[in-house]
């Protein structure tokens, strides 16, 4: 099977599932950091070489403040339980604002866990805007996130057919499958799955 | 009815049409040209604003040139019988290549045909770094297609998962709808059953 290098996740859902399991929405997030971790696991032991995660952006926190600090929360709590396994993490998002978790600055920069290996790219307070540089007016001769490679492969959970404005640059070639069920139902056959049908694309970029 | 005001069309699959048509795989290109007007009158009737199509990239044009001819021609044909009809044209691509054809440069500026109506915007040497200004170093404060609108809905013809590069920032928040039936052939029930799926979404743009 083809294994793509790099597979970008957008884990959605985690809102509704809670309203269909009669939590409160913002309890939802936290339902999502287990599957993470299963994820990255199967991963990292199929060989993929780069994650990235689509945690929340600039536009997410204009939520209600309840539902932006548990998801905020989360986050945090996903990069703390990461940092005991192997990989090389990188946060990716605008540090300049208030809605950035100071406990995730220190991560702005690649930083080592354990003996390293895969990369995951975290995007935090992302926005596609700022990432092109069309929204601070300090255009420059690269994104902000340059160090963040193009995506084989992006699977979405949640059944939305679309991006959401996820890493608009890096996502230009690469096949989407939609998982239809929430991010917290997360199943590894969803991944099978996705792979599986990865395997059978004809990778043209664009030619 | 929900009607997006902006759709985004992709239509691909005129080579493997080909292919199982028992032509040859240039030959399919023309098979497109009346798909697209039966797709343009659809839209108008039902009060769609804008369209964009996805005409051809300047990755393309690194196919064969028995095909980058046929193609080309085939465009150039498209927008002859598009202005007999009431449309508001503008052509969007690297105009300063030798593969960007003569007879369209006319169109770059917005033309109007008949009594105008609605937006047609028609891809033609396209290029994804080109139009974020990645790829000449003129970054400026503006993309080169900022004339074109944020895309409600693409719809993809030819079975494949991907925006291959289509208009990176306008199609951020689109959703995507993909047609298994190669372009050529077209049925009016794929925009339906597109048009039937989109007023089911929910519009968030990336709140």
């Amino acid at each position: 099977m083809r294994i793509p290098k790099h597979i970008g996740i957008i884990p959605d859902g985690n809102r509704r599932w809670a309203v269909e399991n009669g939590i409160k929405k913002e309890e939802g997030y936290d339902k999502g950091i287990s599957p993470g971790m299963t994820l990255y696991h199967l991963c990292k032991d199929l060989g993929v070489e780069e994650m990235t995660f689509y945690g929340f952006t600039a536009d997410n926190t204009k939520r209600p403040s309840v539902q932006r600090q548990a998801f905020s929360k989360a986050c945090i709590k996903a990069v703390e339980v990461l940092s005991k396994e192997n990989a090389q993490l990188l946060v990716l998002g605008k540090t300049s604002s208030a809605m950035f978790p100071d406990e995730l600055k220190p991560y702005t920069k690649r930083v080592c866990f354990g003996t390293g290996g895969m990369k995951i790219n975290f995007l935090i307070n992302y926005s596609w805007e700022w990432d092109l540089g069309l929204s601070d007016g300090t255009i420059g001769p690269e994104l902000k996130t340059s160090d963040v490679s193009r995506m084989d492969l992006i699977i979405r959970w949640g059944g939305r057919r679309r991006l959401s404005g996820f890493l608009p640059v890096q996502s230009v070639y690469s096949d989407l499958y939609v998982v239809d069920d929430y991010w917290p139902d997360f199943k590894t056959d969803h991944v099978y799955n996705a792979l599986e049908w990865y395997s059978r694309q004809d990778v043209t970029l664009g030619g």
